[in-house]
């Protein structure tokens, strides 16, 4: 029963449901070919645990309205596949819920359905289950995932004690510099990096696997999406530590180098832009030889950033995460408005 | 990162989930307080399979914006209830989206938390995780729910064979009607029956211990969301059947039975608007006395409203759903429009 239906050159939802994402579903018997009011999964083998976690995307807030259909999909999925990362969780089926607004007709959803079926595919996940409404607002995908873990193994964000060494992975700030270049900065840039920034923007790259190598390595792990700076604070907070990151040793990409160099304040955005969904952890420095080699057999790049450092209790208001220059002295950009402090 | 943010008096992400969420989210273990990036759930107990469904509530489309907010969040609860009830799961826990316009302030949202609340309280389940997210469209609601059945148990739309009875929980219509009553419709009934109505179209009642108990019971189940046809056209056709309904078999609320009566056109609304959340379910007839014993086990009226009927493949544009009236003709009210067969 719906108040008010929204038409367009639309597929109905059975429709929707029956010839787009029913073939999706196949190949996961679990979900029952889209048919029932519900998936059915069998317990995980060998007692694992399950994780589940939800991530909403709104046309026009998490992704351009303009931005191509497949990488709409592809970016839902990977905000949530970025989750288990963050968990150490391997990635066993999505839920996902579409809301479409009269913008979405059947050829964007056939992108959309073709984006979908891509990154199924490629991290071998099922299609378990979901629902398809219209609405007259922005279009708006929720994905749940699910994925499974070995009891007592699960990365947690609080974990992390003093002492430990703070890692990253991949390069930090281009997708929050790929948005800028979307929306007409960084003219400065050739159009080739203002490309490979934009790109990084409309498909993250979750570190599945590495979410996976680093159980019984990292203390604790989450993934960038609000900001390596405002992350790494989340992590501080649950850990009870505070951290020091070294400025210059924070891994760029060339083009988001180049964007420093012409402008130093754009290091706000690198580190507080967000969207990254690369992974930040802390290890106690025993492991920095086990850290490398994981990153470098899975040739996915690891850099050490910094350390985490008791907190300051006594001093509430002190900030939990310290960006210094390449003297050790705190990062201050104030000239230009740069924050040295977050929190 | 976000590329716009949409301002209001309203607390911010962290906010939201910490003074409002998280409370709530205490007293499940496995949301680890809503402070990592999932929620981790150990295998259900004695080998159990785990149910999963998903349902999405927009505003001005599946609820009025101008509903209490209480009342929209046990509805977003109720809808994803009714799934479990379909499946005859017993519901454990659910993750929460939230994408907010600037309409929902800081009051709409206390009075939304109250509500969620109180219907985590009477369905004993947990807030396991979630997401707050803003956005420029109508406030949206999706709720991934999860329960859980013994193995081979759970009620699927497939399995009714020709002959077996059809069934139906608590009163059919009422729902479609109230949502006439809330947009100045049905001038003709008093007001408490307006209220009466209008009452069952902002609260379900899903029917879980009903579910629960119709396993080994009932050959197929589902509940009722677009209406008593289609629905029932849904499990016609999951379970290669027809069925004949007998028309004053259907049981109708007092206020129903009134409109109804006033104007026999409002049986369209009736059978075919939906927003039920009763169960429609097939059973053998030698199971007739046990579901009997079941509804008055647990309060809850059922009632015989027909029967499952070989399907006419050799015709495929045969109705699979027949209403008949009292004396076994198919019910036509052709100078209504009313429509006598559905699919």
């Amino acid at each position: 029963m719906t108040v008010a239906r929204t038409e367009g050159t639309r597929r109905g939802e059975f429709d929707l449901i029956n010839s787009l994402f029913a073939p999706l579903a196949r190949r996961h018997p679990a979900a029952l070919n889209l048919a029932d009011d519900a998936a059915v999964l069998p317990p995980p083998e060998g007692g694992q645990h399950t994780v589940v976690s939800m991530d909403t995307l709104v046309s026009g807030v998490h992704f351009l309205p303009d931005d191509p259909a497949d990488l709409v999909a592809r970016k839902a999925m990977r905000v949530n596949l970025s989750d288990m990362a963050a968990m150490g969780a391997r990635p066993l089926g999505v839920f996902l819920s579409v809301a479409l607004s009269p913008a979405e007709g059947d050829a964007w959803m056939d992108r959309f359905t073709r984006g979908l079926e891509q990154d199924l595919g490629a991290f071998d996940v099922g299609l378990l289950g979901g629902d398809t409404v219209a609405t007259p607002g922005p279009a708006t995908f929720s994905i749940t995932i699910l994925g499974t873990v070995p009891p007592g193994t699960h990365l947690s964000r609080g974990g992390g004690r003093p002492g430990d060494h703070l890692w990253v992975s991949g390069t930090i700030g281009d997708s929050a510099l790929g948005l800028r270049a979307l929306q007409g900065d960084l003219a400065f840039l050739d159009e080739d990096a203002r490309a490979s920034l934009a790109d990084r923007y409309r498909l993250p790259c979750p570190r599945v696997a590495l979410g996976i190598g680093l159980r019984g390595l990292a203390t604790a792990a989450l993934d960038i999406s609000d900001g390596l700076s405002a992350d790494l604070a989340h992590l501080c907070r649950a850990s009870g530590c505070a951290a020091r990151v070294s400025g210059p040793a924070v891994p760029l990409s060339a083009p988001a180098r180049d964007c420093v160099s012409a402008d130093p304040t754009w290091l706000d955005v690198v580190l507080g832009g967000g969207d990254d969904y690369e992974l930040v952890f802390a290890a106690p420095p025993g492991r920095d030889a086990a850290i490398r080699a994981l990153g470098d057999r899975l040739n996915i790049p690891v850099t050490r950033v910094g350390a985490l450092v008791p907190a300051a209790p006594e001093a509430p208001d002190t900030p939990l995460v310290w960006v210094l220059d390449g003297n050790g002295a705190p990062l201050t950009l104030a000239a230009t408005g740069y924050r040295h402090r977050w929190e």
